[in-house]
């Protein structure tokens, strides 16, 4: 079974507002295993309503309309989809006299407009919404159906798990289910990732598809089959494949983040960790400290931004500065060696480095950037050239840093 | 002039990932006089995108996609556009060598999917990025424009304001405009906002709409009119009755964050801070080295996460800490003191609470939060009962604390 999610509302096609429900639904379409065919926004205008609805009749067999169901002009998606049904709407007097008891007990008068939401199909019916005024509606005519919902979210929600959702389920005999997996991979490029997985990426099912984000890649195994079980099975037989080509370098499963990742390994490990940061200026430790449970491996953070701060809180770092300058090799190491032995952490990240948009030279540009992770054994140092803006370069660097401290920690 | 959308990825279409871009572009269109026809969604596959593209090309004069421009196999959208021009893409060399440069520079193999990146348009042009390697295209033929802009936002947001705004504008001489202002309000919540300009939000033009944002408000001031001039002046009138009311709740306009409030005034100053976070965690030396050029103000940050880290970096807190516990007026106090003081910064700022999930008591529930600003004639304290999760509770304070001390600087 296909279906097609038509938003109708002008403040969505303009931007205003984000459309959060089309993407809640789309994803709850797809744990039924109903498949999305396409998505469309329309503004409140009725001859481009009724030509997205007709067109998406053609291509689906279920159309879910969002918004345009309240009691005003341009709440126009009841009539169009009477239109594109060619249906005829008709009066349901039990919701017309819920909603007159609605507005007369709250001495509000019940405006000829309002009764508009009591406008059911002929062949179909209305779906109840008892977190707000407007009814959904059901349309079922010639083996296709049209479902209307809600815009306002605490509206649309209830409705789509409560009612939608369960009527689709048996309507498709919840045959078919897609299910799917993350493999949130760090410290591997997009193309790099793509070459090792190449030949999976053209398999139908499961699908294997990459996504780029800053510092890190998500490999997304997808499959489709007709019990969630068997759905599961083809993906962990998947992941499995992918987990022997990248193995490392996976560092969690959908969606936990690196510092998530970091902090459950010292967890694990009962080790600590302590930052001292100049360019990143305390995202580090702001990202540790953003996992619940941190405070058993984190404990101090500095952030030495100033050159002269630096050489308050790291007395040794003064003749290393004088020799080698702030943005060098010599000063992540200090830094990172001196959060590690304030106070015997087991682990320092230090970082410094050129985020930008100003402050670079041509020997030193802009997104260079020196990262260390200092262990009872040594220091780990990368030199990195971030491309792009001062997020980004910050971004990229914690990123970095958060990937050697957790290889590091792999390493015993 | 009329234009559509189209956003392109199957993780789009299966509601994986929120479309902030379409939002985005729609109001820059909107800005320019350009009405948006429809958006559509579509996921990667050639059939559906290209059938997409033409609907697209009939119904309007512009056609811009998001996405699908990456180095994969799944990234499609630079062949659909082809297809749907009836165009054939052609190497650019000057690109190509770029890329190569780029590869090469890093130690990274130039594989050839890479180089597909350097594909254009015969009948256009590629539109430079900056921020990454995939160029945007330029389609245009048969009085038809096509426009393909890549996915990540760090890349579509620049090149949607910097290369595709001014082409649209120049090309249809920015006919007939929607103009928007948004004033930034911190300290005070949305329904004391709305209550202060109820009157001004009955009015069809300008439009006056709050949106409610943790911890603060955004107000949106919109206006229409026949040229940017007037519009921004119906704007410029209702924006100075809405300062008037609001005073100096609102920090800023559109978009500069808080932060970029509160550095731009210690700058025109000459003042500087320091911080000392407990459950903010690093979270505001974060945000205010997030500003560019915020090292003439900000020098150093301490994360005291620990209580033995709180008396390592601040000896004077250990019998404060033993008489009224981390979560304490006097802690805040003693850690906004303790950062003021470590080498003469003008301000401190110091943040102690319980940012949850766990770790919450009767007496000192999750969210229970005090934030101190030191400066030379004494300190200000306030102690927050935040509600939410422990990201929410994190934010409020940082906001909060950064707020605490815009006003205190504005005291003089």
């Amino acid at each position: 079974m296909r279906a097609e999610i038509v938003s109708v509302g002008t403040e969505l096609l303009l931007g205003q507002i984000i459309d959060t429900n089309a993407a809640y639904l789309a994803n709850v379409l797809s744990e039924i295993g109903i498949s999305v065919y396409r998505r469309v926004t329309v503004g409140d205008n009725m001859d481009r309503l009724v030509a997205a609805l007709r067109q998406a009749l053609d291509d689906s067999d279920i159309v879910l309309t969002i918004g345009g169901l309240g009691p005003t002009m341009d709440d126009i998606t009841r009539d169009g989809l009477a239109a594109a049904f060619d249906d005829k709407l008709v009066r349901d007097e039990a919701i017309a006299e819920r909603l007159d008891r609605f507005f007369t007990s709250r001495n509000m008068p019940v405006l000829e407009s309002n009764l508009r939401q009591a406008m059911v199909p002929t062949d179909g019916r209305s779906i109840s919404n008892p977190h707000g005024t407007a009814p959904g509606l059901l349309f079922e005519k010639n083996g296709k159906i049209g479902i209307a919902l809600p815009g306002p979210p605490n509206e649309f929600i209830p409705m789509t798990d409560n009612e939608v959702a369960p009527y689709l389920r048996q309507k498709t005999g919840n045959v078919g289910t897609i299910r799917s997996l993350v493999l949130r991979i760090a410290g591997v490029g997009e193309s790099m990732v793509e070459d090792r997985v190449k030949d999976l990426m053209m398999d139908a099912n499961p699908t294997v598809a990459p996504y780029a984000k800053v510092g890190e890649v998500h490999l997304r195994v997808t499959a489709r089959a007709n019990t969630a079980e068997e759905a599961d099975a083809l993906i962990a037989e998947r992941a499995a494949m992918v987990r022997e080509r990248l193995s490392e370098a996976i560092y969690a499963e959908n969606d936990d983040p690196l510092e998530k990742a970091v902090v459950t390994l010292l967890k694990e490990k009962g080790r600590t960790v302590a930052t001292a940061e100049s360019c990143t200026g305390g995202l580090i430790a702001q990202r540790i400290t953003d996992v619940a449970g941190s405070s058993a491996v984190f404990h101090r953070g500095f952030v030495a931004y100033s050159n002269d701060a630096k050489v308050e809180m790291f007395s040794e770092l003064e003749a290393i500065l004088r020799d080698h300058g702030a943005v060098s090799r010599e000063v992540a190491e200090g830094l990172a060696r001196g959060a590690r032995s304030w106070n015997g952490d087991d682990y320092g990240i230090g970082v410094t480095g050129i985020a930008g948009p100003d402050g670079g030279t041509a020997e030193k540009p802009v997104g260079l950037v020196y990262i260390a992770v200092a262990y009872a054994g040594g220091c780990d140092v990368e030199k990195a050239n971030f491309i792009g803006s001062r997020q980004v370069v910050r971004t990229r660097s914690a990123q970095t840093a958060l990937n050697m401290l957790r290889l590091r920690i792999l390493k015993g």
